[in-house]
């Protein structure tokens, strides 16, 4: 066995200091001590580490180990397990509050005592009256034992072993110096250590049993200047608060619950302050008393102790217990980027909202304002991108924006009968998104094709088929005189109006478009049933004869041709089932049968078997890995990094397996249609599109009707999506732009008419998306706390470099055209049901189904009667059925007015319900009603809620 | 307007009592206070109703509105909403009891007061000196007035009105009598009142800011014998507490806060005994302050406070908060079927399972002493079955035995090339499981062919196929000596040895099993892309060839066959490519090509397309479905009986479902194998083998072996069973079997093996799912509180009916050959992942994958250090991974010989881990270590758990 290892440094040089005793306080007599106190000693810091240290082990082997710490909630030494355990509300018994109070009232209580180490501080802690020398002496050896700290597994059972010898040794000055080095080592390499924050300092609370005590001794100890005491504590943090209470032995578990309790009251925010402040051990117990005035009492039994209340659910702790007058050094805790946000001009940013939606009553005044607003952040949103978070923001949304572009020309190609494609999707996204990067007034949105305006676009196409017109030149015209309408509504500056918008139209809206996802989705896949027939026995149980079966005729031979005109097809069936033994048939492929003068005939020809049933497989696999892979951020395995990434590509990931999916089986499933080269999609057209083609003039004055529509449903689009984004809880500082950007949108709704691309508005899940990419938030955090959130990086470089990259993947375009259809009506299918499932209206419509008893508590149901939740989701439900029969209907193309009569019923509901049940029923911002009530918790709903609202939508 | 409604008992004669001044309680003089107390007061009854009255409205227009209600848990009014809130634990500020302590050391205490009405009463309370004459009318007239108590919606705002024109309408003296009517019938009414037990008392809590008053009143009365006092609850119970707090309008919600807490320690069920008890006020303030000793306290922010915390983690109220000489007070409370449970011998069960493990020594002296301890209770066994629960019983259960019936019986026959089949398998189930449940020992296990025996099954057909053996009879040998094996072990009491079943033999065998089901349903599957292949455009395009034409080739003419022999398959495509003119060939359907005397050629002949897509469809719908529906039940939707209904059936739903896509399609998918008339599956033979067949003698002999191996898996499936059954928690009062068992098991072996029917030993999950559906649990019960267990309802007569059912079942059996067989392969998967993962073992193993921080908070976590676990469940997976490994060799047969292998390994995993790890990770019953923590819970987790766990061994 080596020598007991011991610290040198425990056995410093004693500073004689003067003994305090109950009653007395260590403060210059030439000073008011209140006065002198709340000036010199300020409120110390915001964030206090506490270590309960434990005598443990028989008492002739005892030793100090460390079983509890605590920052904002308790982390708990699992002995057995020899494992922290999770961050959690700590609860104490009262009777352990008040024993540690009657103990404080008797105890030796040092404030602002000016120990500089932990010998001085043990000669200070020894120095009472009813000690006798020999007892002292034995407790000072006691005190300078170096605890235990859990650290790891590995160091545990090393670390058990050096304390048992080093208390079997005896003398503590035998140790050598160089034992000092691994110790301080040992705590720097801590991973507490490297997420504390800057100017934490540490408490420590020593608690144990000595059979040499005749009576209980309690000490508390505020240090007038934090000093690093040796490895009292687990990390090398300097020590404010030392509060000791050893006892001779006793039954239960009693030192243990007061030494909790101390440690519980330092945790408080408040508690602190006050013994900052206090200048009388009275003042300390009366910190006490504050402190239970304040606590929560559960009764008897009502909570099990086993059970550790997890986090979560409380963060409001910091914030809500400052007294008022220290809100503002509180403020300042938070620490740099709050300044940051100071400098920005924080206080203009709750009124960001209302200001920019103030009439100016000039014409084009809202956009003048806009632009002057913005003109001076231009240099810094290419300046403020200067981040490596805006790599992984580009890659992110670069992904998410070609996703979108793939997706939506396909759909659009499918809509539109191929007049348009993938590559006018790419092509238009890449420039048009980077001319709004360039100029919008708020560049943090995305520009991209939307849900609405495809959806109005396969009307038009539907339309113009009908009517037999030129598509691309009709178009042209509606996009000239959208335009026109758009310049029109930012120069009476309209996008005031935005403040009419609710939730009620917001969900409607989304609601609507959801459906419509989820319809077609499913209609493309039964269609597909249609084009590739399933093969059933049936008939060839009735006929004989496997439909299967495909013969290759020469009509040149015999003119045996004539028995296949004008008979019915169970009549050809009989023929076929003929001897065939004279006819001029071959075995040929139908192309080839083609191609050498023969007519293929027979069911076989025309089906293709087993592409039915695997795009559906292909369609669910799809839908549910999509669903899956999103969900998977909430799971438990792996660590939460590598959950968010799995998350974030989802869409993505699930592209990919149904690609692999299909290209491993090689089956000829429809694909997307992909031009080869660089030219449109459509053979027939050059870039740019003929102002007339072969429509009739007035053509050019009669698309002024659907125009108007279609500018009713881009106003809507991109206002809702500027809405969502510039809500309070964002914090932006550099203001919106709605007039400035609707002016954009129409300048590029006239660019991407008359090249025949997409038409862009801005799109919120990708907007809302990028921002969250954008976040910046604090990184120090305590155990159990979650990180705050500071802002985002207001910037337009990121937006500009991803719509450059996918410029670029044009040239990638003809890779697409292996991406099965069936994979992207999944992803269709999956963003319907997303969307829907975000919205307060599905939740609602849930309840209908819920009886009351198996309800969630939500906060809604507290305040406003069942009955009349149940009458406002069904007027929902009946607007949403009359729009969905309107565009059913062949008045189809009047849905984006019927959508602007949502904000009418909205407010024809004000005369139905009480302004009391609106503000919970329809308030745009739920997180606002929810602020009321528990005003802090509003950056975790931000965190968990914001990004999935209106999913989506595009 | 009517003249207001008022209650005319309100004015009854007021009696004259003896005026209680704080200090003097009510006890006649000749008696001791405490002695008497105790024997004429008892402890009350253990249920309490509590209900808040509150003082609300403008001062000129208060009126007593029901605020909040308490059994065990709070309930609050949400006044917006108009609903009560969910049960949930109350929290309490600390200085409101303060408060209320202060109130009652000042205030009026009435103990055991003798009063008759609510008038009396009030006469009784305000009689308090401080008050002059005429608040002291103005305050009877408060208190007499009716409150209004929260109903429903509906009755809220009639009687709001009602209230509203009362308090206008001055005195309550004209109310008509008639009033009272309604009022108590709306009394009866409340769902509540329906719900509560027989017994309960009540006590009514009345605050309010009163303009008249200038100090604050508080009144305790504790009524010597419980009277209804008018409407002052909302239910007619008698009342034995009354609390009132009045006082001067004052900021915040003190009253409200005082009310509340004066409500939770009402519903405090040792403060009511200590209530009961007291003999003077200062008794009561002594109460309060027991009371405050044993709160629990939670840091001030550290919950809440519009947090509710939900009951379901706080059973243990009523348990824990009683003193142990009322303990058993307590337990009479819990009514009629607790003494039931006494008259069955309740004090012997605990004791059971040890007793009947014990060995006797004598040969079958377990046996003997099976029949001896089981034959007093034969005939209650069928009388204790008269009761409509077991209908439902039966109606479950019997769904339950047939989906085994025809799943095992198709994979059966699968497995055995349907030498034996689906009618084999009901025929088997019916005929062993009536002889069973007539005599076995213990009637509530279902016998049930299960997967091991399917597995070892299967080896023995591969075993008897490869070495050219009759099947049939080689296995009547097997069986024969399995029968006479398991007669070994009756004989020697092996059953014994159960005690040597641990968690981790249980979960290894759990395990494995599950593991070849899932990859037994995944080959079955794979398997059938081989029989319907799927078709790959690939092989159209190099050939230019459709490979699924089928011609009719006919070769009596010119000799064209000659061509196809001895030509590689590429040649043979080329000349089916030749033009055909002159071959004899016809489109006739492969049947009837050959029925004409003619060949069938080409790829389309024998592949029939879309199965194999569609199967895929089928199979994984029906594992979706299964899933789905079997979670329905933690869901939140309709009322919690259907869903639990949906969730028991979700295997018969999820296999209507798959038939019925099925049948819409109408696909020639594979399907059951199922005899059209009452004769043995396999064509070629009678019901009885014969005993040797075309084998060789000595094969009777050498099936020793095998069959050795096999009694091993019997005793292991059968006991598992039977020990997971006879678990304590189940509370069974008739005792176990085991021996009894294993002598029918092994009779039942003789006979099924020499009719060729399936073998049967005992099946966890079918019997636990019995033993639920025999469940008797209290029915009254108080909000938030979850039913008692109260024992199972043991007898014969529920099995015998399912197995007479199974037995009439099988004229339905033509029927089963609509299923198809990708249906019964996706019910397999299901349950092999069901089984998997009900496992601790997969618990565990998930814990690999999660980082330390996001693991759930679970009890052994607490207790075990991770890297302990993680070798364990190594040690688990290394196991599992030899077993595959053996089971996938030649040496398949001997793999039940590695499984008891497990129970030695598990032995030698004490040399690794400590016994108190052990007792952690390996404990056969979980739930007794979690006991030693949270005693009161095991029931809520045999609820919960119980039927989960061993799902699907079967």
């Amino acid at each position: 066995m080596t020598p007991p290892e011991q610290e040198l440094e425990y056995l410093g040089d004693p500073e004689t200091s003067p003994l305090r005793h109950p009653g007395s306080s260590h403060s210059p007599p030439h000073l008011g001590p209140s006065e002198q106190g709340r000036k010199q000693r300020g409120v110390g810091s915001p964030y206090l580490f506490i270590q309960l240290n434990e005598l443990l082990g028989s008492p002739q082997n005892q030793e100090w180990r460390e079983t509890g710490r605590w920052m904002l909630f308790e982390e708990k030494l699992d002995l057995q397990a020899r494992r922290w355990s999770s961050p959690h509300v700590p609860t104490l018994s009262l009777s352990s509050v008040w024993e540690l109070r009657a103990l404080l009232t008797t105890g030796l209580v040092l404030l602002d005592c000016p120990v500089q180490s932990l010998s001085e501080l043990t000669e200070q802690v020894t120095r009472v009256e009813s000690l006798n020398p020999e007892v002292r002496e034995r407790l000072k050896l006691v005190l300078l034992q170096r605890p235990q700290h859990h650290m790891q597994p590995m160091c545990w059972s090393a670390a058990r072993r050096l304390g048992t010898s080093l208390c079997r040794g005896g003398h503590p000055t035998e140790m050598p110096s160089s034992a000092k080095e691994p110790a301080l080592k040992e705590q720097l390499q801590s991973p507490l250590w490297q997420k504390l924050p800057p100017e934490t300092e540490a408490a420590a609370v020593l608690v144990g049993e000595l059979d040499f005590l005749t009576q209980r001794l309690g000490v508390f100890v505020h240090l007038s200047k934090p000093v690093v005491l040796g490895t009292l504590t687990e990390v090398p943090l300097p020590i404010r608060f030392v509060c000791i209470i050893l006892g001779p032995p006793a039954l239960g578990k009693g030192y243990h619950e007061m030494g909790r309790a101390a440690a519980v009251l330092l945790s408080d925010q408040l508690f602190r302050c006050s013994v900052c402040q206090a200048s009388s051990p009275q003042d300390l117990v009366s910190a006490v008393d504050v402190f239970l005035e304040e606590v929560m009492v559960l009764p008897p039994g009502g909570g099990d102790l086993t059970e550790r209340i997890p986090p979560s659910k409380c963060l409001s702790i910091l914030h809500k217990r400052l007294p008022l007058q220290l809100q503002e050094s509180k403020d300042s805790c938070n620490g740099n980027v709050n300044s940051k946000r100071d400098r920005h001009g924080y206080e203009h940013a709750p009124q960001a909202v209302s200001k920019e939606l103030q009439r100016t009553g000039r014409l084009f005044g809202g956009l003048v304002q806009d632009i002057r607003r913005k003109a001076p952040w231009y240099l810094s949103d290419f300046l403020d991108a200067l981040d490596v978070q805006s790599f992984s923001a580009i890659l992110y949304i670069y992904l998410a924006t070609i996703t979108n572009a793939i997706t939506f020309g396909g759909l659009l190609g499918d809509a539109t009968d191929n007049i348009q494609g993938v590559l006018e999707s790419f092509l238009g996204t890449a420039v048009a998104g980077s001319i709004f990067c360039f100029f919008a007034g708020q560049p943090l949105t995305i520009l991209s094709s939307t849900g609405p305006v495809l959806v109005f676009e396969r009307i038009l196409f539907a339309f113009s088929r009908n009517h037999g017109l030129d598509y691309l030149p009709f178009r042209l015209w509606v996009g000239i005189w959208v335009a026109f309408f758009c310049l029109v509504l930012v120069a009476t500056e309209a996008s005031v109006l935005v403040r009419y918008f609710t939730r009620f139209t917001e969900e409607g809206f989304c609601a609507l478009i959801s459906l419509i996802f989820i319809y077609d989705a499913i209609g493309k896949m039964l269609s597909l049933t249609e084009a590739y027939p399933i093969y059933r026995p049936g008939l060839s149980e009735d006929t004989g004869f496997d439909p299967y079966g495909c013969l290759c005729y020469f009509p040149d031979t015999k003119g045996n041709m004539s028995l296949w005109k004008g008979q019915s097809p169970e009549n050809k069936d009989a023929a076929l089932r003929m001897v065939l033994g004279l006819a001029n048939v071959s075995l040929l492929s139908p192309p080839e049968c083609a191609l050498q003068g023969g007519q293929p005939r027979g069911l076989g020809c025309h089906f293709v078997p087993d592409i039915a049933f695997f795009s559906l497989l292909l369609f669910f696999a799809t839908f549910l890995c999509a669903t899956i892979l999103k969900n998977f951020k909430s799971s438990h395995f792996f660590p939460s990094k590598v959950r968010k990434v799995i998350s974030d590509f989802s869409t993505v990931l699930a592209i990919l397996l149904g690609c692999g999916l299909d290209a491993s089986l090689g089956l000829s499933t429809p694909k997307l249609i992909v031009p080869s080269e660089f030219k449109p999609t459509h053979p027939g057209r050059r870039w740019l599109v003929p102002l007339f083609g072969a429509n009739p003039w007035w053509l050019c004055l009669a698309t002024a009707l659907p125009a108007l529509l279609m500018s009713i449903l881009v106003f809507m689009d991109q206002q809702i999506t500027a809405v969502i984004l510039n809500r309070k809880e964002y914090q932006l500082q550099k203001g919106a732009g709605f007039h400035l950007d609707l002016f954009w949108v129409a300048m590029l709704m006239l660019m991407t008419s008359a090249f025949g691309l997409p038409w862009y508005v801005s799109t919120t899940v990708i907007s809302l998306a990028h921002m969250d990419s954008l976040r910046r938030e604090s990184e120090t955090c305590v155990p159990g706390e979650l990180p705050h959130f500071l802002g985002i990086r207001e910037q337009r470089l990121t937006g500009l470099v991803v719509f450059i990259l996918t410029g670029l993947s044009i040239f990638l375009a003809p890779g697409l055209k292996f991406i099965p259809m069936p994979v992207l009506y999944g992803i269709f299918f999956y963003m319907g049901m997303a969307a829907l499932s975000s919205t307060q209206f599905s939740e609602r419509v849930k309840l209908l189904l819920m009886p009351a008893k198996h309800q969630p508590d939500l906060l809604l149901l507290r305040h406003v009667p069942l009955s009349r939740i149940h009458l406002f989701t069904t007027v929902q439900l009946i607007c949403l059925g009359l729009l969905w029969a309107v565009k059913s209907t062949a008045a189809a193309i009047v849905f984006p007015l019927m959508l602007l009569g949502l904000v009418g019923i909205r407010k024809a509901l004000e005369w139905v319900f009480s302004p009391q049940e609106l503000s919970w029923l329809d308030d745009p911002v739920r997180e606002e009603n929810e602020k009321k009530v528990q005003e802090e918790k509003s950056e975790l709903i931000y965190q968990l809620r914001a990004p999935e609202i209106n999913i989506s939508v595009n």
